[in-house]
């Protein structure tokens, strides 16, 4: 039964088909009916005029995003566990040509106001040391927190305040809506988000994943990088379809809440072991050896995310039956 | 009726089969089934130990290659109309860190061992000129036109003695091997090719294309830059499923030779007015202005390629009749 | 007799007091009593409120320049035979992060209108094409040649339609000024100029050039892209006293006409079998590989520019002896 | 009387006739007579075969030798103290084109071996997270503390064992051989160092350093990115004649012990107040800010390093009686 991760998850029936009623001849790269109409539908979304262009990972959505936030002689503030620090292959380096990710602590990967503004005030205001241009935040975080919506819109006026551009990695944003019970504009722009990835992938879709600027004077921009960076696709409808799929009576919610609420079974039987509350779709239990061998021998897949700790990931498919099953196996650890 | 571009055709409904068939759980990125089986279907069609990776464009699988074969600081010699020089937005300049492309001259968007030699023997040895370190071709070229085996084999020979890389665009290689009836290997590793693009895409694929490695010790270098550019996609099962679907019972050879044929029935139409000879999927066709708009006006659908010249390319779904249309249209001009 | 370069040249006796003034304790970088001058001092030259940086190379100057107003992913147009695209180890692709050069052509290495028309014309309005982001000219140019201040402001009108940034590198330009008789700011900011290398190494000066920006807004990130290259200098004081001896009374201009003058000498008594008007200071002369040699018996040092093709270049210590007797030298070919 | 900053210094007499000495025409670039015997000085200096290459700042000797150690895409470890981190501008990242740097702790900015292995063993070996492929030290370091030759040694022990390349940043190298009273090839490649920064500027130079490659088999690569970073000076002559006079007589090494006695009478003075031990020629107070303030009245000029703590640094000018003076005034607070 497989807890290891949301990419592994098949895609849902909805995107598959989508990705069928696209084949069809259509204009090259990003000229086709679907991707034309990808604005309007996160414009929509979003209540407020947004641009949108799908890519094919949230390394390239984000990365790109910072590349546009950032020029290559500032710095990007991020938490020490985020994963453009820690899973991308130093891949902000790469896209922003040299960008310097400056780490702040946290609980739970969230970044608190008061590391934020004591980073910024040990930089020196001189051409030696490195200044920050951009904050980026994930949410939900890359351990399954989340961020309230004022809690995003504290830290955008502090990025007002310093003049920093505002980033958030949603790769998991649908779960944090789900999570949050707050709605998507609240979340992002209404708390001073400039741009963001929307993650569809782990959460039903193929291989389509959206970035959105709510500064819409960097598209043109965004739209040579896309190129540049090898991640203009030939036959971008099949990407376009399934976003639009996704957004189809707000799949891309119902998927996510599907998640969380299995998350939630995990995190009731295993509320004594938890690492950090469970806001989304991911649990961090505490276990000896033995107890995760125990697990595994039952036929649950999982990460062993480090000494004494193993990680459950929740998805859109998540069946009743292997969810009960693993929440009763955790309560009789 | 489409004769517009290659990029606009549908999918073919094998490769649609084979990504219905791989929505199912497997391991994120590339450790699925699939894509654990690409080293192994290359190598049994090159008929040598080749490394191969799916990434989702011909931009990212040259510029990936091109990042490993040349430094920052050196050159690539590649013709003046070579799509990485010319509608990459500068792609080779992002992946590799700044290298340079030292353009050459051929008819045909062919290079001619004759420029090559000249272009390298102009640069002085010192530390003030870039000097090359990697030689890149296009088969098919940008024009249509085809290297035989004992054209490129110069070409190899050539960068050998000069201490050059050997790096072939193979986004139409296909048709490359369709139109010479050479074999893959005789037209890369035999000819001293280093490192491929094998495009798919405009061949019947939906969004997955191959960098072949000849050289396979670079293979760790690419897999950290393919993530690191935002490359690696999370299913990439569905990459792998695709590309295993055109290897099969040489589906990709099919492809390329209908597209082909098509051409030559154009060709044969139009054999006064060609630009360039036809060798593969593309055919230039000198017209007055007066002439496109006749075409356009029976419901051909064609590239302005300049002043006087058009473009037709034709793909694997181009069908009989269409074909047999615009051939009559083309010699009633 | 040295007629090799105006790099090989010693340095001012004027430059080598001023840099054995500066040596007393001072503040560190470029905040001591000289630096602190540059701004002034050049404010002052050019009759406009500039903003100016010491650096030790006109590859540092015009790379850092191009950097400002040229993102990664544009293109910077110039002559073919432009330093940045010939002789600087692709620095431009360094500094800039992998913009392109554009290459134009024109008789000199002077660039034409005609010519940046042309070539911006034929670049596609799309994504797949790098679009031109800034011109840059060298005046006096590498062969040479001087572009009077209407050809020079004729391209800057050319930059302003097109939304182009102007870049001169003006490595020769204190020549320049000398050869059209000219002002300094007729042939730079009145121009149209954005920012420019000023040249003192070449000219008198031991290692300081400077860079100056007319559009001062970008005054900050260049201050930061110095230090960040490896170009902001502990012991500043010694740069900026060199330049600062350098604009005393003129030193720059006087010395640019004396190396004219010898040139002119030269260029007379070898009228028949100039390559290149003679407007600067660099003579190009048609000879035969045996008369190459009959001159370098005779203890003349130049530079072999290309088959039957040698290059002398006088400099501000050029002596009127040396020069009288390569002239007569010429003459008697 | 002044305790800011080895920078401010003045050049040392012998430096000064040196540099005069050097104003005569030769050969530009480093084709000169005192650039062509910089590798044979060093190679006797250090007894063994090495390449030497001036340039004109630290931050450009270090970076363009750890370009040359480490791809793009791999990452260097380092002290987060490390000067390359905090005081460069990011030029690490600038030269190796986005590599990380991977900080590590250690008292008095010294990395300690435990702190390197722990590192290096948290980063999971697979494409998303970033490889190390250097590691880098400081000797002096960033807090007047100095590396026994054993102390690199087992450094280099445990580089070699993970693959790492070596370097050293050596900007006070001259005070830790001062301090240790060891012999340069001990604690450099003996020791496995790779390459390294030699300063001079800090010790009575004006504005040349050194970069030593004991793998002399990357000369090529970094003179060829000497030049496309701007740092390959026309008239070099007047850099190597500054070296080759650091050099003559171990002027460097005299200079470095004046500067160490300098601190050590301050040291003795202030022995209940120091922040970290005085190895070489800086010294950490604490002080309130009353006595700092009570400092300044005497005539006193240094760094405020931080809440409660100021820096001296001694130079090798630095005159006994201000270091007698400042000594009495710290044992009087």
């Amino acid at each position: 039964m497989r807890f290891f991760s949301d990419n592994a998850a098949p895609v849902h029936p909805k995107v598959m088909e989508a990705i069928a009623a696209a084949n069809r001849v259509d204009t090259a790269y990003d000229g086709d009916d679907w991707s034309q109409r990808l604005d309007g539908a996160f414009s929509d979304l979003f209540g407020k005029q947004v641009r949108a262009f799908w890519v094919t990972t949230g390394t390239a959505a984000n990365c790109l995003a910072l590349a546009a936030l950032c020029p290559p002689y500032r710095g990007i503030l991020c938490h020490r566990d985020a994963h453009i620090e820690v899973d991308e292959a130093g891949a902000p380096g790469f896209f922003t040509g040299g960008a310097k990710l400056v780490l702040l602590d946290g609980v739970g990967a969230k970044i608190s106001g008061d590391a934020a503004k004591t980073a910024c005030d040990l930089i020196r205001k001189d051409v030696h040391q490195v200044q920050p241009a951009a904050l980026s935040i994930t949410n939900a975080t890359e351990y399954g927190l989340v961020y309230s919506a004022s809690e995003v819109a504290a830290l955008g006026e502090f990025a007002n305040q310093r003049g920093l551009a505002f980033h958030l990695d949603g790769a998991r944003i649908a779960n944090a809506v789900a999570g949050t019970g707050e709605s998507l504009a609240d979340l992002t722009w209404r708390a001073g988000i400039d741009a963001m990835s929307f993650g569809f992938v782990k959460n039903g879709g193929m291989n389509a994943e959206a970035l959105i600027l709510f500064r819409t004077e960097l598209a043109d921009e965004i739209a040579v990088r896309r190129k540049r960076a090898g991640h203009l696709l030939s036959k971008g409808r099949f990407l376009a379809a399934q976003i639009l799929a996704m957004l189809e009576n707000d799949l891309w919610l119902d998927n996510a809440r599907a998640a969380n609420a299995a998350a939630q079974a995990l995190a009731n039987a295993a509320s004594q072991r938890l690492v950090h509350p469970v806001e989304a779709n991911e649990v961090f239990v505490r276990v000896s050896a033995e107890e995760a061998q125990r697990l595994r021998a039952q036929g649950f897949d999982f990460y062993d995310w480090g000494p004494g700790e193993i990680r459950f990931v929740t998805s859109w498919d998540s069946e009743d039956e292997s969810v009960n099953r693993l929440a009763a196996a955790l309560a009789a650890l």
